[in-house]
């Protein structure tokens, strides 16, 4: 992605890094530029500020444009700074089409989630999908105005046969990797993103586009975390994320999971590692199993270790998670939880604004100034509907407010 | 608190603890034994399990007993091991007694309120609060069948008269530890229960009550956190702990607070090395200034990061907080991000029924067993809830569920 001048200098300015560090991090692929075709451009990597991903997208059971565009609106209210489309039911093109035009947002996709459905529709089975399928749906998708495509080319031949050694309690919990491996099975044959990875760059330099390496065999069980299955697939991300820099191509790094929290520091650091300094993107990790309905709090536990250990982008995970499409609200909270995560990490990681925003906002608070906190918070609306109160302060305390108190104080 | 043997056995059974370091740790202080009148004991301590408070009670906006019983029994319903009784409007006394008598959890509560809540409807005033009126109330809540108290006992003249020099953004947040400061700058004495901490023992030997030293200094903003005045009432606190377990008393410690992410580690291994090993008792740690609405998350964050450095005790935090007295419906939800916290710790700890937990929980997912799944989840009703499924496969991924896909590989 090319930047202008311009662009760079506001980049940099907004980031908080020297302009010589950012220029220098984006050469070397620790930070990775993203954009819509009209919108501006967004930085994500090492030292900057911590972005959050919103995955929408329709599911066969659920095909609704209109739902899909009302919960993009919310993601984009609450603050998500990308939009991911992972449909896989209806019209995938249009769905895509219409999501790109109507937000500003850069939007990545998962091309093999539109082989896939081509391939069942048309043959009722997922593992008849061609090669040539495949590929032309990445060309098509790369071409048609999507920033980044996740790529799961961690999913090899050799791995996937060891599942049938039963050493795992969940063997993929990844749509996509779940799909390779089947396909890789039944085919007899290498995963073609991995066996053909020149193939991929190629398409990636013609379109500008990042590759997000898909973290396919990801733990979906805190029992799995940091198993030889993910840590293979991380080595093999290594290797290619090696051969993108050495073309140019600016990749991604996708990561676990369900990890318990004693794990989140040291696996954020081994990915960074073994990636070269990739920009980390991470789904949770979920801190737990037994959470369902409330895994945007299981994930934002390990989505603020996690940044604080130096990921980079959080994909968000919504209190829906395992059990449903998320609704517009649900789509809400999960970005806000997310928020909440990156902005705990973006204070410990000392960032200028994050420490401006809090002490501004703890200063509003002080002064029981409820209007100035209303526009400061991070979800005003949340806010309002809590917010219950009488004469300057809440029904929590009442005129016993230790604010109140301890005016006499100074 | 007398354990019988039989109870000492069950007990330290049920925390994983070898019987002999079980009986150690609590002749040291490290492990506390708290419980209602009529209930089992509970342990709270180094290597238990982490255990979670929940707050309720009435304020003078809001003086409804059945409103209180009706956060009781969702607190209850929702996972908590112990409740604090806070309640300043209404009739405290049978506010108190309802609640201990409807209840088999321990129950804590701040005399202070008491004596506060009674000076101001005398005298209009808490600053004209009598000595003799507060020791009444501690000895009034001790003998009625409260397990454990708070007591502001490290808030001293000496670091009140310090926040005139205003280097503080929030002087004080804590409602007990701003009615003491009042209380000493206007009566121009020390805090009575930081000057007669014997008597404070005396009353606590009497009625085999645990003391929750509190943090009355606690940082409430980010800005503040760890500072000068946090400390010194740390150190402060660590001598009376001290204090405490040569004359037999059991104490807890309790902790900030606002305190940033990379602090929060620190902060609870310095409590710990302070007060001798002492249980830590957190409220929090927010991450964050500017959520509310969301402090039940920023505090699961916190306890988290906390529980796996050592705290032991999470005080819930409710999405209400710093904006209203929470409904039942925000007690139960500040109970279950406790809770998570608190299981994310245990997890990080390596207790086994933690682990267990979440392995078996896991199984039933890999199976598509929703009637497990909603059997085993941390709250099950919110499961039903969220879940939208057709067949065995929920509206997530529909037919190109990875779960399904999975079976074929092993």
């Amino acid at each position: 992605m090319e930047l202008t001048k311009e662009e760079l200098l506001t980049l940099a300015k907004k980031e908080e890094i020297s302009v010589s560090g950012f220029k220098e991090r984006i050469k070397s692929g620790r930070i990775i530029i993203v954009r819509n075709p009209k919108g501006a451009p967004l930085a994500i990597g090492e030292g900057c500020f911590i972005k959050v991903n919103a995955n929408i997208g329709t599911s066969p059971q659920q095909t609704n444009i209109k739902e899909e565009l009302a919960k993009l609106k919310s993601a984009e209210k609450a603050g998500a700074d990308t939009i991911m489309d992972l449909s896989t039911g209806g019209d995938l093109k249009e769905i895509r089409r219409r999501i790109i035009a109507e937000t500003d947002l850069p939007v990545g996709s998962v091309p093999l989630y539109s082989a896939a459905v081509e391939t069942t529709r048309k043959y009722g089975d997922v593992r008849k999908m061609s090669k040539q399928t495949l590929w032309e749906k990445i060309e098509e998708e790369a071409s048609g105005g999507i920033s980044f495509i996740t790529v799961h080319t961690g999913v090899s031949e050799k791995i996937v046969r060891r599942f049938q050694k039963g050493r795992r309690l969940i063997n993929i919990v990844s749509r996509g990797g779940s799909i390779i491996a089947c396909w890789i099975l039944a085919n007899r044959k290498e995963n073609p993103l991995l066996a053909d990875f020149g193939r991929l760059l190629k398409i990636a330099r013609k379109y500008r586009l990042t590759l997000s390496l898909g973290d396919g065999l990801r733990p979906g069980a805190i029992a799995d975390s940091t198993d030889s299955f993910q840590l293979e697939e991380l080595f093999t991300l290594g290797r290619q994320a090696e051969k993108a820099r050495k073309s140019g191509v600016p990749v991604l790094i996708e990561g676990p999971g369900h990890i318990p929290l004693h794990q989140v520091e040291m696996n954020v650091k081994l990915a960074k590692q073994v990636c070269g300094g990739a920009p980390l993107y991470l789904l949770g990790p979920l801190v737990t199993d037994v959470a369902p309905g409330y895994d945007h709090i299981t994930s934002a536990i390990g989505g603020a270790v996690a940044g604080m250990a130096g990921a980079d982008f959080l994909c968000y995970v919504t209190p829906s998670e395992h059990l449903s499409l998320p609704s517009p609200e649900e789509v809400a909270e999960g970005v806000y939880a997310s928020r909440i995560a990156g902005h705990a990490a973006d204070l410990a990681r000392g960032k200028k604004k994050a420490h401006q925003w809090d002490r501004s906002f703890s200063l509003a608070r002080k002064a029981r100034d409820w209007k100035t906190q209303k526009r400061m918070a991070l979800n005003p609306d949340k806010l309002l509907k809590v917010h219950r109160k009488d004469e300057d302060y809440c029904t929590m305390c009442g005129e016993y407010c230790a604010l109140r108190f301890s005016e006499q104080l100074s």
